[in-house]
């Protein structure tokens, strides 16, 4: 059993993209793919991570790109934001992009097109809201810690993705009145979701690298119960 | 492999009482135990079910009685509600009554009396956060549509059983407002706690005899997966 990487290059708006894709090389054939939506930094060591995760899971896995090629920033950066924000102020071009990924998922060897999810992490994890908003072609999505306005476009009625949202109590980015507001939209939407929130942690809470204390850090009991219901949220959701 | 039930009568203020004990008779020697808390009508075959299922799970289950022996009332009655208001204007009663409860589970001879939960429907979750609330000996509580309402007396800081709050969204009895507000208590009580929340799903989501349409009624997706999300929370409790 070996885990397989390979750097994606894709088109789309804006393009080209750059993702990692990764998968179980022992096994042949396709299987249910996953696409992973980074947060506010873009693709980067910790989503090929998760990949690799989703891959021993048995899924192929992209880490999607929807900066560009290059465009990517660190916890360091100065503007760390700048590409996000450039998407959070444009959303149909974010969903074009989120599109452009999917594709280039359903595109892989390994990828059984029929059986497509998203999973994402605070940027991403409104990401995968917003393909399930825009009717792109996902039978689920999970949420880690996302961030949860809608955007300027109207929701897809009924919202056919299944959604699971894991989020943290304390999360600062999107407190009480915004998650309250995001179940009352995906209600009204008719999508079929479940929220997980977890106290005591706040945003960021699978960020390994966000040591803590304070509303912005790891949190290893909400990043292992989350990850936990994503196991089964995927496993039911292609069986 | 055969489940073994028993009624159990207990005494407490107020009592008798009388409960309905389950466990898995070709198991030899102890095993953690939980304690069942029925919704507004008291001890009843649909919680008998119930402990039959934790039963099945690997322990034993008590089903508890905080009205008193024969105090019992069903959906078809003109005051079905009578016992559980008394408690309802009594929580210092309502939590002798658990404490009661909890004292015959854990004397039971099949029941490691180091390692007690409880879980509870409809009122019995309010039981259920009223035993973690006053501290009672349990390690965790699972609260099916509960009703989230504080007691009169202040709670035990930090609470130490972990909970797990499995809600349906759409709940008219435990509406957002009140969901925002027992998370809010919990934070502030340090407790271990997850929500779990359900879309299109209401109070009593797990009760199959109340069909829908409506926002009392049983809904079988948040019924499987409350119950599959208790399954994992009691197992990990208990390793």
């Amino acid at each position: 059993m070996a885990i397989a990487r390979q750097t994606i290059l894709y088109d789309g708006p804006g393009g080209p993209f750059e993702g990692v894709a990764a998968w179980e090389d022992a096994v042949e054939g396709t299987r249910p793919c996953v696409l992973v939506l980074p947060n506010v930094l873009g693709q980067k060591e910790a989503d090929n991570l998760k990949a690799d995760a989703l891959a021993a899971l048995g899924y192929v896995a992209l880490v999607a790109d929807v900066f560009g090629q290059g465009k990517r920033t660190t916890l360091q950066s100065d503007d760390r934001s700048r590409y996000m924000d450039e998407l959070n102020a444009d959303r149909p071009l974010l969903r074009d992009r989120l599109a452009a990924s999917l594709a280039a998922l359903k595109a892989l060897p390994q990828a059984d097109p029929e059986k497509a999810a998203a999973i994402g992490f605070c940027f991403g994890g409104k990401c995968v809201l917003d393909m399930a908003r825009a009717g792109l072609g996902i039978l689920g999505g999970v949420s880690f810690h996302g961030v949860y306005d809608p955007p300027s476009y109207p929701s897809v009625v009924p919202i056919a993705a299944k959604l699971l949202i894991c989020h943290g109590w304390d999360d600062p980015i999107s407190p009480p009145e915004a998650t309250v507001a995001l179940a009352n939209e995906l209600t009204q939407s008719g999508a079929d979701w479940q929220l997980h929130a977890y106290g005591h942690a706040g945003h960021a809470f699978t960020d390994s690298g966000r040591a803590g204390p304070g509303d912005i850090a790891y949190e290893p009991r909400a990043d292992r119960r989350s990850w936990r219901a994503m196991t089964d949220f995927l496993e039911r959701l292609f069986a």
